[in-house]
């Protein structure tokens, strides 16, 4: 039921990009880790986050896209939220992560794009922030940009994305199921030899473990030996980094984002992320070389919600304690996994530029497969 | 035939700890990952690597030790080599690392052993770099100890480990195969709720890729849901972090050691320690907020070994280039996976402080397991 | 049309900032330091590094501009030089940060801008990059653009700085005696409540220490309480940070960019760079929590150049041993104090935004307060 | 009157040591910063933060100690405190960093030492803390301990402190004024080539600002150009890193802890160890190359106690906005200046092994020297 809802919403948008068959994980029966997904299983479990694409697909070279992710409907700038970056490895672009690892605390959306588009996607922020109601005076602000690189499919030196693409991907940002695979900043991107994309997953944790959501929205580009669920399907289907099938196509990035309602601090917050690495880890991906690996992970939790004109100097606050946060932790490992599965179960066939043709990992061979490692 | 060799080898040394059925995960059939096992599948595969373990079992409340992990058989000191330290989660007492990160170099043994008795640790290698020849003038050493908790089965506020536990420990490190389990500092330990102890494994690129080895060695204490090779093993058997029968262990902790002949500056080794962050991540681990998760990573490399007392200030040097990193990184990935399962794999049932028994991994259980889910 | 505007206003205004009464702290006959300073005491004494302003001062309230250094004369992609990055305080937008940690290497040349204008200095080194000969294929650039907020003086939420300025800034850079004060990025910043702007400084080290020159340039924009060569100025112009005339002015940035041929590899110069840091420091700066320090270090060494496509995997270098790296941290430190003061004494009176008037640093002052305390 | 107190508590102990003549930098009229000194001009103003010392001095060789630092008069372990590290050069032994930088807090007295007896620091934490009551079913602390290397005095290879001696520091640890120079961890050391030790100093914030306290003691043993209150004393006296007379003695580290009773969480605790550094390149520091230069800050706001065993997992807290933290971080920066200064001050000429003599700051020509510089 619950399912017609989401189709039926969707096609008035991209009815092109996400027929009838498009299938998640869980749709064909995976069930990954140990945890509950929470209701859409995307990060807009996590109350108040919204998600924007905007998808440029056009000609034979433009595949590329943005996708906005809003923390909280407030005025983010003026009510910022705890966050920390954690790089699993560092050749990428990603605007705005020294700042958040100052001060603890974003303040802005979070846009992913291309590698070359990453100036387009923090004016796009600037021009958001400085024209929000309430920030006539703001001076500052910044901006949070993270890519990967979308030049196999894409004309990236043409540098398509417009600071316009980036305000319509916030200003359509909306709750509820998320678009994922081909669309938005995955329009053109490639995982493990096969088309990737943009997927979201989440885990709610059992009231005697706190009740708390986890979400977490991949961007994957990456490499490696593709594991679903634990089995290997990279090797299977004989296409895998350093492989005869995939032998140049090892690197890429995958730009992560996670969201929890649980009251964690900035401090809190780098080690959750620092597990979303190691969920992106067991689909086999193996942060090569000139992969660009990204986690930004923050607390939509109101009692951590950070002023940007305090009323008072001291802060009253309740934060989670250290000894709570091994279940998140779990959590965000385990979300993370399924999105990277997701993204890859979403994106369709896509052809661009130069002719190169990416194909969609093809269910109909992996899904034996999984059954074949009685996964399925 | 080289198994054979193995086990007589070890027979006279502890033959009561290495039973003739002592398994491997390759002994059973498993193949972990897409890259070929070093000639031992060990860490002992980098060439000069020695390892040497003391194990302290006696009385019914003694269950601890130390492991050494000797980098080349030269002057360490005097030559130096380079080094990182990345710390997947860091609830735990490793001592020398803000040096290795500052300098990029390790000037001593790597010792591992409980966590209340890394003073002697440090203590032993001290001694130890202190009385070698050629180092009459030294008055500062770097030493790098690494602990997990033992506390389950050890009467760790006991400190039993001594300083010449630590030099026995260096002076019988040898080449060649390695003993695993429940030895040396992972006498104590326990893994996913079974016992862990002492693991290690290699991998050797092909000649295509550079020819390097890859070695890792673990001392595995830590919690989660176990995978092996991708099976749900932990699930199959009911028992899991946050699982009715794993409850309140969640926690524990992972030394990991890398080493490499491949002449990775202090940097890249950074970059591999955190994929080795990755292969413990596949076996299930969450790394959890209690867990003292920490790599160090070292390249035994000719060319990169630095003198203590440089004849000119320019040092020539060869290291690898960037863009040749990332199948070690695979390689790091694979070793410490398996590294970890023949930690498992190894370790027998033991009873020890306040009567605490701790199962070995029930071989007879998990063998089926694997072969439901083509494994073997 | 608005080029030619530029060009004239640009002649104009700076014939009379180099005028014959612009000073630098050594024509006055200060010493900073126990070393000597390079031919032009400037980070163009670093042979190949060159500077370029694009300076934007226009009607009442654009006050802002960009200053370029770029590390050597050839295609800085395909032959990239070691660098790092040291965060004094992270209340700042500096892009490219993650990749230099995480590759070792800039690629790119360094710009500086004001706050709001990050992404248009972005997309100026995309273009310059992506145009260059030789690099048709590049699909991907890492973008070095630093800020301070020159909100002060100039109309900052207009953002009018365009990628074409930056591309100037680039093109115009030149070797030899670079212009300080109120000029490029330095345009409209403000320094201990006085006019900041761009200063620079060298030091070259005796050839019994070695013969390496270190060079700096900052962009001054900083609070505190000023010190110059020790001598309390700012205590003594009453005008220091929560003092009752700089009572809200204590935020503010630093840029700091150091230049050395001194073969340093990526590690030792993030040790360096946190020299320049405690150089700020000795000018009295408190890096307030609004402040954006940042400092960018990089080697123009031949012998640690890193080709972007490398003719073998195994690169032989020669690099500096640790044990020499005393006398360079000694230089930073010196030429970053020098290189701040030298900005404050270069800068002239501006009125700026919203009618703004921010003063010199009022020299027939401060002559006087440094005659007093001896050090003139 | 307080003078007086203070040299009549101390005769008792160390009468020989502290003789009348004992000078602290304000006690001639120095004034250094903008700040106001607490009560005692020492890390004990942090009310609750006691400072204990044993000094070990015996026959020709025997020149060491130890020092403690207690943040809080209760169970530490159980009520553990908000802390940070900040390395500024990592050449030394300091044990504990990581993990108060995962868990942010501190849980141990602070031990300094000399190099090679950390693992004695150690022991004495860790014996202090298991035998404290309501630790009875601890089995793991995080003992930390700093160290400089006094092996210019002292007879260092010989390992002179105990473990008793670590315990005797902590018991004898006491509020109100501290003896500083050659005392405790200080017995040994050089600074700026003259006789080093501890020193202490603190700034309290007007009302204004928030009220707050900021205490640091020293450890000092190391190099540079020495500056007193921008006084360039270094050079004036000829005595300087890299000058005739001490061109081999550069090296040498700086132990400093930062308290507070400024509500500071752990990241800003952070950002408050890195202005210390600061604080200490004021001196004329250079941070070289062998030098261990380590800040630890902590906090002694009731309101950010972290309980071991938490009552329930969301803990509610007052913490300070970091608009407010500018103020905080200008005293740190001046009370560790002032407190580096102390120590050489305090300092006395003491002859140590292999018959070196190493020479108090000689006041005598110093005082000269700040006044012709119009500093008296």
């Amino acid at each position: 039921m619950q399912k017609l809802v989401f189709v039926l919403l969707f096609c008035s948008i991209s009815n092109f990009l996400l027929a009838q068959d498009s299938k998640r994980a869980r749709d064909i029966g995976l069930q990954i880790g140990v945890l509950q997904a929470g209701k859409f299983n995307a990060i807009t479990d996590v109350a108040g986050v919204k998600v924007g694409h905007t998808t440029l697909v056009s000609g034979e070279n433009i595949r590329t896209g943005v996708t906005a992710i809003i923390p909280h409907a407030g005025n983010l700038f003026q009510f910022k939220v705890p966050a920390a970056v954690f790089v699993g490895n560092g050749f990428g672009k990603l605007s705005g992560s020294t700042q958040i690892a100052e001060l603890g605390t974003l303040e802005s959306p979070v846009i992913l794009t291309n590698t070359l588009n990453v100036a387009e996607g923090i004016q796009g922020i600037v021009e958001y922030t400085l024209s929000q109601q309430g920030n006539e005076k703001v001076q500052s602000v910044n901006a949070v940009v993270g890519e990967t690189n979308d030049g196999n499919l894409n004309d990236i030196r043409g540098r398509h994305v417009t600071k316009q693409n980036v305000l319509s991907a916030i200003q359509s940002a909306k709750s509820g199921p998320i678009e994922e695979g081909s669309v938005g900043a995955g329009t053109g991107t490639v995982c493990f030899g096969y088309k990737g994309g943009i997927g979201t997953s989440s885990r709610k944790l059992p009231q005697s473990l706190g009740g708390y959501t986890v979400g977490v929205i991949v961007q994957t580009n990456f490499g490696g030996v593709l594991q679903i669920d634990g089995v290997p399907v990279g090797e299977e289907l004989g296409k895998f980094s350093f492989s005869d099938k995939l032998l140049n196509n090892v690197d890429g990035s995958c730009m992560i984002i996670v969201a929890t309602d649980a009251p964690l601090d900035a401090r809190n917050l780098e080690r959750l992320a620092k597990r979303a690495f190691m969920g992106m880890g067991k689909t086999g991906g193996i942060a090569s070389n000139g992969s660009g690996d990204y986690v930004i992970a923050f607390s939509t939790a109101e009692s951590l919600r950070v002023p940007h004109q305090p009323v008072q100097p001291v802060i009253e606050a309740g934060y989670l304690h250290n000894d709570f946060t091994s279940q998140l932790f779990m959590a965000a490992i385990e979300a993370t996994e399924e999105a990277v599965i997701n993204s890859l179960f979403a994106a369709k066939t896509m052809t661009g530029s130069n002719g190169r043709k990416i194909e969609a990992l093809p269910l109909e061979k992996v899904i034996p497969i999984l059954k074949k490692y009685k996964r399925l």
